[in-house]
């Protein structure tokens, strides 16, 4: 039985290799993110929350990760065009090899600012 | 002798609890910290980064909280008083029972959002 710290680990190394349909493999249909900008339900709305992201991520490094039986916590930086350090940390809830919960954490503003800066 | 995640898990709620002095005492003089705005230096500047955030914390909720030897990741929600959630992760590294490394993640959007307001 893999560990919600191996499917958290497949999972972000599906996400940050941008094999994004490897990656919602282990999304549960029904998983409910808590993410900066708000909650999104489902797997439609998650791939379209983390697809986008792969368009900009230049690479990945994974700073920490821990987990148990049903969590799993990591923390990585990522190197993306806008912004050189992007770190990120997600807290997944696995039910049956499949993430079905998350709390997902990076700081908004210095994406707000590459953003304001390039209108 | 204590793990990583002992020290960080006693910095964090003394910290959370008002205990500025306590929490301190499980930091190093030499501190260094990754966070959002930069790079922190040195346990005073340390201490002025997370002492001000006391004033508008109103109460904080562990998510999940792991660590090893010398490594601890934890990932918190906070109610402030002008952000209603706004959650944190710390990937702490622990020499001799001080807290040497962190990395330190929150989202400033909603922050400098609830500023921008207030003006």
């Amino acid at each position: 039985m893999d560990t919600a710290l191996d499917v958290a680990l497949r999972y972000h190394e599906a996400w940050v290799g941008r094999r994004l349909d490897e990656a919602m493999s282990y999304v549960a249909d029904d998983i409910v993110c808590l993410a900066p900008a708000g909650r999104i339900e489902g797997a439609d709305a998650y791939r379209a929350f983390i697809g986008p992201f792969l368009d900009i991520l230049v690479s990945a490094e994974m700073i920490a990760a821990f987990g148990d039986d049903t969590t799993a916590l990591i923390m990585y930086d990522t190197r993306t065009r806008p912004v050189p350090s992007a770190p990120g940390a997600e807290c997944l809830t696995v039910v049956d090899g499949k993430i079905v919960h998350s709390r997902f954490l990076f700081d908004r503003a210095p994406f707000d600012a590459a953003r304001a800066a390039a209108k």
